[in-house]
């Protein structure tokens, strides 16, 4: 009897013995790339709240939040799509649903979650809650039925996603209103090896940067008969192409204001691009190729961080005055970062350093650093309610 | 022994019979003005989940959240203000500041809560986390030490705050990175009765509305060198004054791309103001005195409401064609409309009757009905993670 009432005890306790009761708004996660983990974090408190472990292989990894701000999706390189339970501190859900694949999006309504693919090339169609594949539309292109790799996904208003086809040079707009009935538009040569693309934080217009030839393939998704046109010519490899270390990266996050802020391929250059015009209106110097160019929420400043050999630093752009205003060095090999939602603060992971360096936006001050077994990727809620992220 | 375990059982029991685990991205409080009361709601769901009661005199209520979601600070008109937990569903703290109040904003690190007082006027600075009084800044003006009304109270980036002085005729910026040593920053003969504002998404522009005389007020928080300066001498009034009958509102919402879309007072029109120039460069007439202008998250869409007699209808403005695509009748005495965070819906309240009314932003459509006691202000948690809400 006290065995069965201890047993009763300890089973009601084990079903409340919970994790206490907490918001989601200022919780994120840290992808630890060598560990197949993640690192799950509180903003406020600046620390590390708990660890989430067999997650695959998270290089290139990027992550997506659901709508309430208590789950995160996690899409690996190797094709695994893990939805973790930022709450209880465990992985829900996992599938392997590709091969090789770099990201995804989740959409305007949070109930679906799309994969990028590069192996078999398409995206997938998932149901948010219980990864349920709903749809997959292969990037065939060309007469004999290739597929492409696909790059470049971002979701727009109205369960639509828009993503770019890399082998094919085409961007296509998926209609995921009806999920098991996508419709699909497509727009065709639109310049060759659209390798990474981007949404405006209103989800008006999507950029596709090219590499296989100079410039950005640009659409108006709220004109989307106007077709595809070109813009930058300069932005590209251009005339005299330099070794590229690595790839930048291309988000919404490169807007401030009037003004889209874009890593300049394989140069040492920030370009700076008027969004009324779409013109080039100006060039930044900076101290290595860059990779992310990312606008603190009020767009004030920009943060840069380099390739290869420069990625120990990251240099701070004032947009009023349109010049450097400091070059901080957080720790090797700096990978990522990312804004607290306010932007008061910005997470910076160093790779090679083991750690998550924080600093204060206004002071430019190291406020915080917090250990991390070779970080990349941070990431935090807030993008939930955010178009393109 | 049987009574003292079956009591620590009960304790233990009691410890963690609390409500389950929930993210709080998607919640969201409504104003029940008529019964001091809020609805704790559930955007995914579309449902209400919770009553929280005891607030006191609720007409003309606002609120802002904690940087995790979880917490809502409740401004009531008879200077109430009021910490909820939406989690443990109750009051966790309340303190009458003042005589009479009209709002209050959160800073950028969520830290500083700060109320802004009709009676007595000024501003107060109060501990997050404890509502401990941490700073009293009377809006004194003139050489007799006179009190101000204070209105239109944003947050800005590095823990400021900017707000207008009705009775002076002022607009004064407290940099309370240090809470008890609040830095003032005076902006004198800005124009008559200020009696709303603005800052736009980004924390650059300040636009106090007045009341007292034609125009805006305009100061630039970038280069506050600059000083106030007058635009839009037709905004206001104007020449042929018409009677008012109810205050449209100013905020952060107005903004959509490179257009503020802004309630002409006492006009049956909303004015379209370019955001580069500052100059006007259109009209839409609409069906009644707006209120509210709101534009859906994406900038696509602007929704507007209306002044007695025209206050049972909403009206659609699509921004790409400048032109009224749908008039809605959501109920008698529609008060306030609030987006989800992406935008696809948007929930509108409709005090007289009784409901707050769901509608998809993309089909137009009626997607939900509530029930509600007077429903007022709806506030959604994702303003915590935006500037100048």
């Amino acid at each position: 009897m006290t065995r069965g009432l201890g047993g009763a005890l300890l089973l009601l306790l084990a079903g409340c013995a919970q994790q206490p009761l907490r918001g989601t708004g200022d919780l994120g996660v840290v992808i630890e790339r060598a560990d197949a983990r993640v690192a799950v974090v509180d903003t406020s408190a600046r620390a590390i709240v708990a660890s989430i472990g067999g997650l695959g292989d998270l290089s290139h990894a990027s992550v997506v939040f659901s709508r309430d701000g208590r789950h995160a999706y996690v899409f690996g390189r190797d094709g695994g799509l893990s939805r973790l339970d930022l709450l209880r501190q465990q992985v829900v859900n996992r599938v392997v649903q590709a091969g090789n694949s770099i990201g995804g999006a989740i959409s305007q309504d949070g109930r679906l979650v799309v994969a990028q693919n590069y192996e078999p090339g398409g995206i997938k169609v998932f149901d948010a809650e219980t990864l349920e594949l709903l749809a997959d539309i292969p990037a065939e292109y060309g007469s004999e039925g290739k597929r492409s790799k696909v790059v470049g996904l971002a979701d727009l208003p109205g369960n639509r996603f828009v993503y770019s086809l890399f082998d094919a040079g085409e961007i296509w707009v998926a209609d995921l209103s009806s999920p098991r009935q996508p419709k699909l538009t497509k727009f065709r040569d639109i310049g060759k090896q659209p390798y990474d693309a981007l949404v405006t934080p209103n989800g008006r217009y999507y950029l596709a940067g090219l590499f296989g030839e100079d410039g950005i393939a640009l659409l108006d998704l709220w004109r989307p008969e106007l077709g595809v046109r070109r813009i930058l010519a300069g932005y590209g490899r251009g005339e005299q192409p330099l070794p590229v270390y690595k790839m930048p990266h291309l988000r919404g996050w490169s807007i401030a204001g009037n003004r889209a802020y874009l890593p300049a391929i394989g140069r040492h250059e920030v370009l700076v691009v008027d969004t009324t015009s779409w013109q080039e209106v100006g060039r930044i110097p900076v101290k290595g190729q860059p990779v992310f160019v990312m606008a603190r929420p009020d767009g004030r400043q920009v943060w840069v961080n380099f390739a290869f050999p420069d990625y120990d630093q990251v240099q701070v752009i004032d947009t009023l005055e349109e010049r450097i205003i400091q070059t901080l060095a957080p720790g090797k090999a700096v990978l990522h970062m990312e804004f607290t939602p306010r932007g008061e603060a910005v997470w910076i992971s160093a790779r090679d350093a083991n750690r998550v360096a924080i600093y204060d936006t206004a002071s430019l001050q190291l406020i915080g650093e917090l250990p991390a077994s070779s970080p990349s990727g941070i990431f935090f809620t807030a993008r939930a309610a955010r178009i393109g992220f």
